[in-house]
């Protein structure tokens, strides 16, 4: 749950006044997202959402972003595009904050995952890695390998206190994949890079639309597959789900078939796609307060399909 | 910020779909109200309000706050409807909790009170006491004069944590009240009872309407009038602003004159609202665990207010 800044009447009023969006009825802070603030903005005219970008975005990757949305958009992916003010201009500062409304994506995203969303997250996956194609900006994944040894050496110090032996365990993979990284001849293009549930929208299970592209980067696009294995295909209980894995391959390559490399890549990819959340959760886990009012995820979900992955033999394990 | 409960999004549709609404389009947490779980519903006959009550409500009060909402709007006051599903039933169960859709009131609540804004409230509250004749259910405020001595004696012992002496001055207060609160005599009806600013909806500073009757009761009318004078005419910094005070009695005797007993029985009514907030915020904040996901409110805000009350000498203290 995630406001971070109180907006007066008075400032979204002042705000709205420089869109054509008719008049406002309503804006109300939804307890969803945990980067950035979000409102739901209803005017005369429907429902619009409104950013604000908390401290955790960097201001120099915004046109990226927005530029990004506009792209996909433009070339028929389903999601949230950036509105332009009267002054033709997207991005602008409310309450200090640089702010933007975006169009509304009817949808919600999936609290209990059936296989079937697995297939239509891979088609969607695909089409944004196609859709990608041609966009201009680019964007460096700082948490990719490169940037996951920093951030390890941040919690080093303390990982041992979330389990003890989590230290060395993280030097040793960190040191394989480092060695073993494919840095070349993968195909690379724009990812979305968080693409988790809450971030992909449905319609009686028919996919609606993605949202949050605010670590979208450019990267190896079987990397953002990796992900996706992991924040979709296990189960509560820790166990992977073949059926969801394959279903989600298998939308994939209906519409990108991924290449030889890519899939003999593939367990490498997913070990390091856990290694990053695994690092990333283990940061906020030492460094939250315990009275802050965010819900802190627990980093050991993350050791539990690391492990998985380093077991893989062969790409039937995932299902194909 | 309060979403207390996750509500899927089959949940959501099978709910919606014992309703006339529409298809769903979306349902989004609110980061607002501390009591219930509140969700921005759109269908494609526009935004509503999803409410799953939570456990401070008690369930045997529902139809008393669902039917008096009917009768407000009936009576024309602009406040949130509760829907009927096509069985003519607006209550059912959602999540294992009561849950109910109420209309959407266009608006948002003022984060910086103007004295504007204390008369339309003055006026908004007459109006509502004058609504409320002729409904025929009744529910006794727990949280009135014969409720406070139970709740400070469940704090008693560890108030002087909050603030060395506070048990002795809340038991002297109490008596002081007990003994001079006018239980007869003065005008009785139903009161919203916590008609702070979040309740209350404007739209270009022109009050659009009330929300949140779940603290309706039957009390004296002229103590709603106190809890207003209490939540509306204090200044961020503890100071009173009697131009605030002055409008919102103005405001208010221009739709319902206040009697003379009303009248002289103000300050004694402002130190019984300014002892209910204390006692609940106190309680509160010794029970409320330090990681708990909501902000606790400051008893100590509430002791100022008091000490302001007892030194009225005159009703010109409070601007008329």
């Amino acid at each position: 749950m995630a406001v971070y800044t109180e907006v007066s009447d008075e400032d979204v009023h002042a705000f709205a006044a420089q869109y054509d969006l008719g008049n406002v009825l309503s804006c109300k802070g939804i307890a969803e997202g945990v980067e950035n603030s979000n409102f739901l903005l209803v005017t005369d005219r429907g429902p619009f959402i409104l950013t604000l970008y908390e401290r955790r975005v960097n201001p120099d990757d915004l046109p990226f972003f927005l530029g990004l949305m506009d792209h996909l958009a433009g070339r028929g992916l389903s999601c949230p595009q950036p509105v332009a003010g009267r002054d033709g201009v997207p991005l602008r500062e409310l309450c200090g904050r640089p702010a933007v409304i975006v169009t509304f994506l009817a949808g919600m995203w999936p609290r209990r995952i059936l296989p079937e969303h697995c297939a239509q997250l891979g088609r969607g996956m695909a089409q944004l890695h196609l859709a990608g194609e041609g966009f201009s900006l680019s964007r460096r994944n700082a948490l990719s390998v490169d940037g996951w040894r920093p951030l390890f050496e941040a919690s080093r110090a303390r990982a041992d206190e979330v389990r003890p032996g989590l230290a060395d365990i993280l030097a040793a993979e960190l040191d394989h994949l480092e060695t073993n990284w494919p840095r070349d001849g993968l195909p690379v293009g724009i990812i979305h890079a968080d693409l988790f549930p809450d971030n992909v929208f449905f319609r009686d299970n028919a996919l609606s639309g993605l949202i949050d592209f605010y670590f979208a980067c450019n990267d190896l696009l079987a990397y953002d597959v990796a992900i996706c294995l992991n924040a979709w295909c296990f189960e509560a209980d820790g166990a992977f789900n073949v059926t969801k894995a394959r279903m989600l391959l298998d939308g994939y390559e209906k519409v990108r078939p991924l290449g030889t490399a890519e899939r003999a890549a593939l367990p490498l990819l997913a070990r390091g796609s856990a290694i990053r959340f695994l690092l990333t959760r283990l940061y906020d886990w030492l460094n939250t307060p315990a009275g802050a009012m965010v819900k802190r995820k627990d980093p050991l979900e993350y050791l539990h399909k690391l492990r998985f992955h380093q077991h893989i033999r062969t790409l039937n394990d995932y299902g194909i």
